[in-house]
């Protein structure tokens, strides 16, 4: 049974507002752990790698090298049946079709002075992208992090993975080499963050590194962000269906158990103005739930976080849509644009009765990496900007100089900044 | 006396290497201190404000409202000189009329299989923007982070500002008013950050915190990072100017007096072609550093981390300028276009003998919130782009879920996730 929020009942506000803050995960504080295994990939570099590869992951680098050979990526694209190969190429295709329109322009121009003004667009050189391992190790989040990153120009792209015992998921080596990466490291952990921000005797440094992970992970990444860009501390996910009574609420909660299967923590919410039709939602989850591989994931995320929030108009959703600012968001009713217009924050938006939130994650052709836990009031998904970097370009001649030279001079001095001042003055003989 | 490096010396690529990694600033540990304040002001709100205050800026909130008054805004104005109004108003006219063309657009279309996609583009609603106190309290900062937040279209945009017992700076607040900015509070420091974040009595949280700080601050912006968005960890600052022999010698010191200025970690960099130029500059250092109000700083900037880097051919200059991915790159040569083509790392360039890298700290037009500490390899000066989000937007119909939906469900059957394949099977009549 997920909570019901009834909009007209007294009380709603202070519910909904309490219900927005619920904290889903224990944030564990594994700070200092990570930040002795940073210090310690630093000092010791490929012998700390092996050494926390061994303890935590259970794997020998002297049997198995620790970067993933051709070979073995070759043998992994063997034993991916052809039906899964085959589906990562819809994807990786669609990927690259719709993440090459994102490709920012350079814009370089002259103002009415005469002052030649510009931004332009380079790629960053070097990546690294983390890829969980055991259950959440998946080929789609290799194609959607590299993907971009190849269409932004970027060179050089490291896959970092986690094993147990050395094995990686063939899927995602297959996933790696028809996205074009080659550079694959079997580690995990804050230890593979580290080897990714610092380099090693054997991995060369990146300068920027995404994908999602653990606790140790995120502590990682949060601990190296400023050496390196990091892409967003990633939280649970969540899913926000606005569902009017015209659905099948077995594609409803079909919806919205794809969402708890993920994780015990991750959220599903439903919003509808038609109080039997989310019992009928309710009741249609409950069935679905028996038959799932991940039911008893999916039952406590839907007990422990799964709502339905009943309102008198759908208009009325929009707004509180708004509030709880979904990684996901489905509009699965008739008319959806009046609906689609007021939405502010939201990762992704699916509209209409046949575009399952599935569809995004896998062969829509928008990205899957999406900012979660109210983040989207903030935040953006994973896109090909992620992978540029932009640098300002300024021009002036003597003229220009001469015209703006002045303000310049007035605002160093009222900052105190003296040789500011100086370096416009002596360019227009006023000293010196 | 800078450091010296010369290209065709034995052991320049060593030595290069060393003084990329030179640490500029001492990172203290303040993250204890830091969080015991951060669960403090969650805690206790307004009262750890007062507190804080109190303790840190000697001002007493029962006296001195936390909130800047209307009435305290316009004496401010009223004290500020004509002049430096004058140059404000031409700074951020310019800075807005550039930052305009940033705006990024909204991309909704349809593929060839009838998919509509599309990226959509929203404004951050609320935005807090810290303003450091002291010395370093620059308007022309105030005016770089709030202009573009309102050309995004940011709401609502709060200033945190900490003060000695009280007294706001009142260019500041002239600044702060001509960006539209009226919700100003004399509070700083990770007091600051935490109310900006979670909100207090009085202060209503933002969602995005933008703007440089002390080391407390930068801890406490890592640490409320994914709660709210942060703008980046800024270090200490940095010309990189290559120069030929044709320039007056004069003028590059300025440039590099004006890196130097700022802060004892500052660095200034010098590439020349010239040995006899090189020393040229640096006896002018010597000289201007003796007219300076700020010369101790400067001095020790120059002394510590200031370089001459000599290369046989200019051409050179600019890998190792990627390497150094500086700030701020000055090209200060006849011909700038072949050098300019090859830079990729670099926060903003300047181009010719006529653009100081000062026009563009305040009248250019460009954002002078710039990557520093060679974070132009990953990062991007501050830009419109830091106040907007992107939802990426999904639509199929029941003939594109038919075309696509197989390949959904293969990957989600492949990464064993039931539900998400269900999900998608369950509208095309494939089970159930």
């Amino acid at each position: 049974m997920a909570i019901w929020l009834d909009q007209a009942s007294e009380g709603f506000e202070q519910q909904f507002a309490a219900f927005l803050t619920t904290k889903r995960e224990v944030s564990e504080d594994v700070n200092a752990v990570v930040r002795g295994i940073i210090d310690d990939v630093r000092a010791r570099g490929d012998a700390a790698l092996a050494h926390y590869s061994k303890k935590f992951d259970g794997v020998d680098f002297a049997a198995t090298p620790m970067r993933v050979s051709e070979a073995e990526i070759d043998a992994a694209i063997a034993a991916v049946p052809a039906e899964v190969l085959g589906a990562l190429k819809v994807a990786a295709t669609r990927i690259e079709s719709h993440h090459r329109r994102q490709l920012p322009k350079d814009d370089i121009y002259e103002d009415a002075l005469g002052v030649g003004l510009g931004s332009r667009w380079t790629a960053i050189e070097a990546v690294g992208l983390y890829v969980p391992g055991g259950t959440a190790s998946y080929p789609s989040s290799v194609l959607m992090n590299a993907v971009p990153a190849k269409v932004a120009g970027v060179e050089r792209i490291v896959i970092a993975v986690p094993t147990m015992k050395g094995a990686v998921n063939p899927a995602v080596l297959a996933a790696a080499r028809m996205a074009g990466v080659e550079e694959i490291y079997r580690i995990g952990g804050a230890q593979a963050i580290a080897a990714l921000a610092y380099g090693t005797e054997t991995i060369a440094p990146v300068y920027k590194i995404t994908g999602p992970g653990n606790a140790y992970v995120a502590a990682a990444k949060r601990h190296v962000f400023g050496t390196v860009g990091i892409d967003m501390i990633a939280g649970p996910s969540e899913v926000l269906v606005i569902a009017d009574k015209n659905n099948d609420p077995d594609w409803i909660a079909a919806d919205l158990l794809a969402q708890a299967e993920h994780d015990e923590s991750a959220q599903s919410i439903l919003i509808t103005d038609d109080a039997e039709f989310g019992r009928d939602v309710e009741a249609a989850v409950e069935r679905q739930l028996k038959q799932l591989s991940r039911s008893q994931t999916a039952a406590t995320s839907w007990r422990d976080f799964g709502a339905v929030i009943l309102v008198s108009d759908l208009r009325q959703a929009i707004p509180l849509a708004n509030r709880i600012a979904a990684e996901h968001l489905e509009l699965a009713v008739d008319d959806p644009e009046p609906l689609l217009s007021g939405v502010r924050n939201a990762g992704a938006i699916f509209i209409g009765r046949h575009t399952p939130e599935v569809i995004g994650d896998y062969v829509g052709g928008s990205n899957h990496v999406l900012p979660t836990a109210r983040s989207a009031r903030f935040s953006s998904g994973l896109s090909v900007l992620d992978f540029v970097k932009r640098t300002s370009i300024l021009r002036l001649g003597s003229e220009q100089l001469r015209a703006l030279g002045p303000a310049a001079i007035a605002l160093a001095n009222s900052e105190g900044l003296d040789a500011h001042a100086r370096s416009v003055a002596i360019r227009l003989n006023l000293e010196g």
